[in-house]
């Protein structure tokens, strides 16, 4: 297996699943392993889920331990993708995981509509403004901010890409939360189970977790036991140990 | 002071308010006082600030302890509106607090537009459906079943109450919170501030409070720290003592 430049593996104890990283380029983050941790895709074979802003392939890597089905994993960024495949290769994954490097505006050429059980997606957090403070590396800037695609674009793909009482799965900042919920409803995806993410007891939640049902009554919204990250000690919980490090 | 049938006193220890009670027409209950802890009205005399769907009086009597504003409390039920009025005498906040009773879609004869600060409201919180299993007694029916009100009118007139910039404080079941926030952002009122209540540790909320500013900016909504109503040993969390009692 070649690593490039500053590229690096890193292993997901949980799952026994290595990554290929870069500090360069992309290295997955909590918010990765938290989605995968909160996605329920069909256990079996015939699963077919997609991961959309997939990165180096963290989230459809980690999933392939919660299902036999298949993966489609559409990333923009050749590099990223790229790393994906090895990833991918690494884990000997490539009969059930397929990493395609393809703007996710296009992903009904590729991909079949209303066909999957499952999306799940890590978008970008920030919007693109002219505003907007962006890092000066364009990998990391285009994996952090609204430059290639915005989150309406996602929901409009994802709910296309969805069957009939198909989920999506996302993972998002608080402050979008308003937005993520309308957007999913305005595309026939009722939100109907959250999952906030505190980095300490007491202090304000940094992330929200939102599974949506494809078509689902708007009714029945169910908020699940809050996760916090670190304890007191600036030590992970024991929850986010058992998510993290499997014990 | 006259107490009718069953009726009693209640205390809430934490701002010692006085509450006419009866189980036979209407008892505050947690969500109310939760209510109240979470609105934020503005504290001086300047502050107009309406309660609807206003029951016995709870909100708009433990909101007098947190503003000198004026507060109008706005209940359909004649037998409810007669009880919160006796305890606004009973705690001597005839000069502060006003009972209408008044159906809340007839509001606006009697409550100005665009003028108000601050609308708190513990809304019935279960569909009035051919299939809802209704409480027989008519005044815990209307308390619970949107049968004389629904979410979506409730909100109109919130929004309709309210100045530009103006906040308004609702309490809802978690099932309920996907049409909360649609309907708030279809009625010009964006949700802000978010908190989860749960049951007790490792259980799914069981109570929504949200914050919602008209022609508020769409983002930025924040989850506050949840709240967790009971310990382990079923006794109050501290946090959830300090509201009720004080201490």
């Amino acid at each position: 297996m070649c690593l490039i430049n500053n590229e690096r593996i890193d292993m997901l104890y949980a799952n026994n699943i290595k990554i290929i990283q870069s500090a360069d380029v992309f290295s997955f983050s909590l918010d990765a392993v938290l989605l995968a941790n909160f996605a329920a895709p069909p256990k079996n074979a015939a699963g077919r889920i997609v991961d959309l802003c997939a990165g180096n392939g963290a989230v459809a890597l980690f999933l392939s331990t919660k299902t036999t089905g298949k993966i489609t994993a559409v990333e923009i960024q050749a590099r990223l993708c790229e790393m994906a495949q090895r990833s991918i290769k690494l884990n000997s994954l490539e009969q059930q995981i397929t990493a395609l490097n393809i703007d996710l505006a296009d992903s009904f050429k590729y991909l079949k509509k209303d066909a999957y059980d499952t999306v799940t997606c890590n978008p970008p957090y920030f919007s693109d403004l002219p505003t907007s403070k962006k890092n000066e590396n364009p990998y990391l800037a285009i994996a952090r901010h609204e430059i290639t695609v915005d989150l309406q674009k996602i929901i409009e793909v994802t709910s296309g890409l969805l069957k009939m009482n198909g989920k999506a799965f996302f993972v998002h900042r608080p402050e979008r939360a308003g937005e993520l919920f309308s957007l999913l409803q305005a595309q026939r995806l009722s939100p109907k189970r959250v999952q906030l993410v505190y980095p300490k007891q007491g202090r304000e939640a940094n992330m929200i977790l939102v599974e949506a049902i494809k078509d689902g009554r708007p009714r029945g919204m169910r908020f699940l036991p809050p996760l916090v990250v670190y304890d007191d000690n600036n030590q992970y919980t024991p929850l986010l140990r058992k998510i993290i490090y499997g014990k």
